[in-house]
């Protein structure tokens, strides 16, 4: 898959999000039901993430999916 | 595809700025390089949408990306 901004970005963020929280891409992962590569290339921009995705992504770092796109 | 909460809230979302902002679903499709029967099934929550096509909306309306997760 192509890199983006938009997906650098989202990245970026969710990293930040991620290392403030204290949890490493296998605890998101694990929290999120999302395999921890699936976590690595999300942040490596790698990937197109989809608002189900989003969505458990925010709920696993116990933030608002809006948080994602701050 | 199927229909999840996330789905149904985001195409909620998405039908009430396109709305707020006076545009038909062909217009938004037209402004967001989208076609305009995707808008319609995003706004149904038929799609499962990615943070690509996500910017690509909000930049058509005007609003940041976390707007739309309002």
């Amino acid at each position: 898959m192509s890199i983006t901004p938009t997906r650098k970005q989202f990245g970026k963020r969710l990293r930040a999000l991620r290392k403030k929280a204290g949890m490493s891409q296998e605890e998101l992962g694990f929290r999120a039901n999302l395999h921890r590569t699936y976590i690595g290339a999300i942040e490596r921009a790698e990937q197109n993430v989809s608002v189900d995705n989003i969505h458990k992504l925010a709920k696993a770092l116990k933030v608002s999916a809006e948080e994602l796109f701050k």
